[in-house]
């Protein structure tokens, strides 16, 4: 394959005008997919209709220690919860709170409460001039939109294969005390599906932030969430490692069962130090009684334990495979060996980054949307959606059918194709 | 009846050895009962186990629109919620939003996006010097507890069999544009159980209040906990009313299911206008990409529609009216003509408010605590815990089996008698 680059006018043109005859036989197709969100398809979300008979009118819906599910109490979670949570997320049940549907909400508490009364007694966020965050970039479009809804700078960190710049994080947080915070998605992450590095972890468990109130806002939600059985991602446990760096309450770590379950009726929860806890705490008391205990039940009677729920991920994972290899096969034979676009090639997570040549990104995804496929608009895994180079799009494979998910793919790489050659022809 | 204030010291020391003997006997039973919170019993619960079964794996979890309720999104609620949900909170479905297990929390994270965001554009409440709420007292301990926590200053109204004294209420906020709400339980209050006469609510809804961001927290919690069938109390749907007069946003109207199916696994609704819904979506899509909507169907499936909820609050009523009249009979059997406290008879809800001597509350509630009968913290009911006059107690009647109950309420008044010959004799 010759790379773009390496093509005369006329070649360009050439290979352009035929791009744009392809390009109009896909908008005659009247297409409407969607590979925006990364939204479980409908296979996915069969795989918990058991979880629907695990209670039912005859069972009881006591805990071990007698609670009974269906009443008021227990502020931060059954202690079954805990634990089968706690598993997943490799921290004691002790360190846990377990919270209701979103561990998007977990989040935007935790920065709401930081506001308007600080952390562990810290000056309240709403108090200094210009409190900022650190925002690995590309990232999760809906982290950036809680630290911008709050006023927060964010600061924009290169992401790199084995996780942020940690050079410029430790150096950031070193020299400024008005950054309290740093959005991390560290394992298979949004949008790259790549994981931190063990390096990456422990200098992140061992960071001297000015601040004394900075936390890292530790978003793991593919934990488990693995594409093969032979061939997955580790990442060091934060919380431990920030405890053997005598920084144990550096961390506040989340997760859900939102793509292990059901999105929006699954059970979120919050891993920390006891120090934490009890600052969340006071203020958890005053906002609930409690989250729903008897969804809390529900997932462990489905699960049983941590195997049960490994055993569960795997069926995930064979109907999410062939889609990510599809797009991968894809993209590979379409735009490989023409310089014009790389992409990660993950082992688990919901995505797969695609950095296009810069000033493309935006009008590769209105090409596309033009064509009937919607795309994470362009810019959106940037802070303040403002992709400086407007070069990386967000994939979002696991939705549409198999079939569907192809030609998708198939005219997104189109679009890159006919996008970069009327670029280069702009030269 | 002899009143107690009528007797000789003689007679009064008499009284106190008699009582003290009988105080004793109770002692030695080692009691251990809880007329506290305002729990809903096992036999209530039981009535909703039913709802388990609603779903089940072979169900289709699909909306009448075809929105699939076990993937994300819908961020304000599915629409079977909102016309169920209306129809108990006698509003239109499009002034709702659903929210997840708690109105407890809806109406804490009011309060904080006022804190932090304004009222439909108004400076955010964090940076006035002193914003402060109403409170009509003897009111719901949880209430105060949020405005307390963003330390918003509460302000005492008094309670009056009709509602709160609207002569106070209409001068204080007409002069002052710091008060920015006001808690308002106006229906089966707690802890009265007294209910909003038509005139109280509608000098609400024609409210002049100085500040353009003052909001009426209409707590409407037991909506349809009806004790009787034929004997209910009905209050003025306050949106229609606020429209009416002229002032359509004055308002935001709470609601749950957590007395009617279970507490903590209910769902919690708010209504209001259509102006204060995109203002709160405005920070809602920001929180949360969504609550439980497969909860959601689960309650509408179990229900179908409001006739099937109401069946249901009969069958509740049935459960609860036998405690609240036997509490009823005990006091009056026991501090009838005596003169040393009154209490409400109320028609729904869930509490009963006793008014001792003044001086006395504490005392009582410290003397059944000793003798195995634990009742809501005297004060709680007030701002701060703060009884000005230390009279006030909550009665929680719904949680504890009927017998035991008895023994409590047949407790609970020995102690007032003592409490108040105590109080006699010392003068």
């Amino acid at each position: 394959m010759k790379p773009y680059q390496e093509m005369s006018r006329e070649e360009l043109t050439a290979e352009r005008n035929t791009l744009m005859e392809e390009y109009r036989r896909f908008q005659a197709m009247e297409l409407s997919l969607n590979m925006a969100r990364g939204l479980p398809c409908r296979d996915q979300l069969d795989l918990s209709m058991g979880m629907m008979d695990a209670l039912y009118s005859g069972a009881d819906l006591s805990c071990e220690d007698g609670t009974d599910c269906r009443n008021y109490g227990v502020l931060d979670g059954i202690l079954e919860a805990k634990v089968l949570l706690g598993a997943m997320m490799e921290n004691h049940p002790d360190n846990l709170i377990i919270y209701g549907n979103s561990s998007l909400n977990v989040m935007y508490d935790t920065v709401a409460r930081a506001m308007t009364h600080g952390v562990m007694g810290s000056t309240p966020w709403f108090k200094l001039a210009h409190p900022k965050f650190l925002c690995p970039a590309p990232g999760y479009d809906r982290h950036f939109a809680i630290t911008e809804y709050f006023g927060i700078e964010m600061i924009p960190v290169p992401m790199t294969p084995t996780g942020p710049d940690m050079d410029e994080v430790e150096r950031l947080v070193a020299s400024d005390d008005s950054i309290k915070g740093i959005w991390c998605v560290p394992k298979y992450s949004n949008p790259q599906g790549i994981s931190y590095s063990d390096e990456t972890v422990r200098r992140f468990a061992r960071l001297k932030p000015a601040a004394r109130d900075f936390r890292i806002f530790w978003d793991n939600a593919y934990g488990i969430h693995h594409l093969y059985d032979d061939h997955q991602d580790h990442i060091v446990e934060i919380l431990e490692e920030c405890k053997h760096a005598g920084n144990p309450d550096l961390v506040y770590k989340f997760a859900s069962t939102s793509k292990i379950t059901f999105p929006g009726s699954g059970i979120a929860a919050l891993a920390t130090s006891e120090n934490n806890l009890v600052d969340i705490r006071k203020q958890l008391k005053i906002q609930t009684i409690g989250h729903d205990k008897v969804n809390q039940l529900r997932h462990v009677r489905f699960f049983k334990n941590i195997d049960g729920m490994r055993d569960h991920m795997k069926k995930h994972a064979e109907i999410l495979r062939p889609k990510f290899e599809a797009v991968e096969e894809i993209l590979e034979r379409e735009l490989g060996g023409r310089d014009i676009g790389s992409w990660t090639k993950p082992k688990g997570g919901y995505f797969i980054s695609f950095d296009a040549m810069p000033g493309c990104a935006r009008s590769i995804v209105d090409h596309a949307k033009k064509a009937g496929v919607t795309m994470t608009p362009a810019g959106a895994t940037w802070p303040y959606g403002k992709d400086p180079e407007d070069r990386n799009i967000r994939i979002a494979p696991t939705y549409p059918p198999l079939s569907d998910l192809k030609t998708a793919a198939e005219l997104f790489a189109l679009c890159v194709r006919l996008v970069s050659v009327e670029k280069l022809l702009e030269i």
